[in-house]
């Protein structure tokens, strides 16, 4: 019988694989983001981890559900809240507003219960499975390092991998006749924009840091189930390989150096 | 010898219990906050655990530093970036703009290389040590069910308890002449104050249920060591005692029915 893991992470590249917009996932969006796929493939590709959720970061504006008696007030998502605007690509940013039904009424603000807009930037979120503790460490460890301050393992060895560059900002409500009040004006919505169009590229930065990071873990990792591998004999190969190996860097050095000397004396 | 998490947590307890006005802590405020030591002193009852750093949640606002060629350009906090204001007390929040010196140029965004000024709502941070992967796990798990959804176990079976209800707000910059521009109205943020006030509000009735979860977690684990400990003789006894308790329970009840009854008959 295959072992519990293996069995977990078929069944998730599976899904992965037929994902498509004909077959669309649990998230918003209901496909994979382009720009995490080639991590999630890296990731993937360990025998010993498996992506489970992932956002390659996005901006997305929110209006907020209808408030319901003892429900938490700070975010209502259910009961028709939606979004007004999402994307992942920030070639989608510039004059994002001119494609929603604003009315720019500054600086009138709801008083009570009123439906709030929601502007954010939200960074690149990973979910990774990893088969153990040891696994899961050596993960975190990577993240942590990359300046993924946020991240932390939790149940089942799923490590979550975050970071703290984020925008939150209220910017206008939903009031009674279901129009959209913008209570700061377009060149504030504008600099929001520029703002997170900042962060996409920073946000981005990162993740290539976090993929060469795992990379570098990964190929580590090979090179030393390799020699935990190798027989007696083989080591001894190897060891007389590596040895070569050197002598010949050695030779090339030296080499080079007399050809330096050469030509500095020709000059 | 100690145990070396007895010991690191021993150190831990004797720097809490000096720290003070007159002995200052790494933090900002270099004292703990005063909303955490109810959760902090609980916490530390638990010879599992001990807490490395805590914020109760915090109103700050945030003049960034000057940037330096190369350097992350999202926030610098080092080159002379400092702090407009912070609490951590949802009673300062009133009008606590009029205690900083700001220029209101509405909708006047700097151009380039400018210091931003940023308003936000940070809240609940715990970190937690704990002795080993089974507390560590056990803490986790009671926090995630409270809806500290991204809290993580970290390395050397450190928890982070975290939440998201954040904002992050950009409502300024520094300019060349020193002087600090608000390019929202005064409105603007005594609006973004008055969201603040209410994430307080859900920020301490979460820090609260957190709090009574701990206590249950806790408290079940005690029992679970009652159990574990007694004697054969010992659990006869406590099976014969919580029989009486049920008898007695059950006799007290019938007894309000029967008041209950009369009472009934006679109105």
């Amino acid at each position: 019988m295959q072992d519990p893991f293996d069995q977990k992470k078929q069944a998730i590249l599976d899904e992965i694989s037929t994902n498509s917009s004909d077959n669309l996932d649990a998230s918003p969006k209901g496909t994979i983001d382009e720009k995490c796929i080639p991590i999630i493939n890296l990731i993937n590709k360990d025998p010993n981890m498996v992506t489970t959720s992932s956002c390659s970061g996005r901006v997305s504006v929110f209006l907020e559900g209808k408030h319901q008696e003892g429900q938490n007030k700070i975010i209502a998502k259910g009961n028709e809240g939606r979004w007004l605007f999402v994307t992942h690509n920030p070639e989608d940013l510039p004059k994002w507003y001119d494609g929603v039904d604003f009315k720019y009424l500054c600086d009138q603000f709801p008083g009570g219960e009123s439906r709030s807009i929601l502007f954010k930037f939200e960074p690149l979120i990973l979910h990774v499975k990893c088969r153990d503790l040891n696994q899961a460490s050596k993960l975190y460890t990577v993240a942590m390092n990359c300046g993924f301050r946020e991240s932390g393992i939790g149940s089942n060895y799923n490590v979550a991998i975050r970071i703290s560059i984020k925008l939150d900002i209220p910017i206008g409500y939903g009031n009674d006749s279901e129009e959209l009040v913008s209570f700061v004006s377009k060149e504030y919505l504008e600099y929001a924009t520029k703002l997170s169009y900042e962060r996409f590229t920073e946000n981005f930065k990162k993740m290539n840091q976090l993929y060469d990071a795992i990379d570098k873990m990964m190929s580590s990792g090979d090179q030393q189930k390799v020699k935990d591998k190798e027989t007696k004999e083989e080591r001894r190969e190897r060891k007389i390989r590596e040895g070569l190996q050197r002598q010949q860097e050695l030779k090339q050095k030296q080499q080079q150096q007399q050809q330096q000397e050469e030509e500095e004396r020709t000059e």
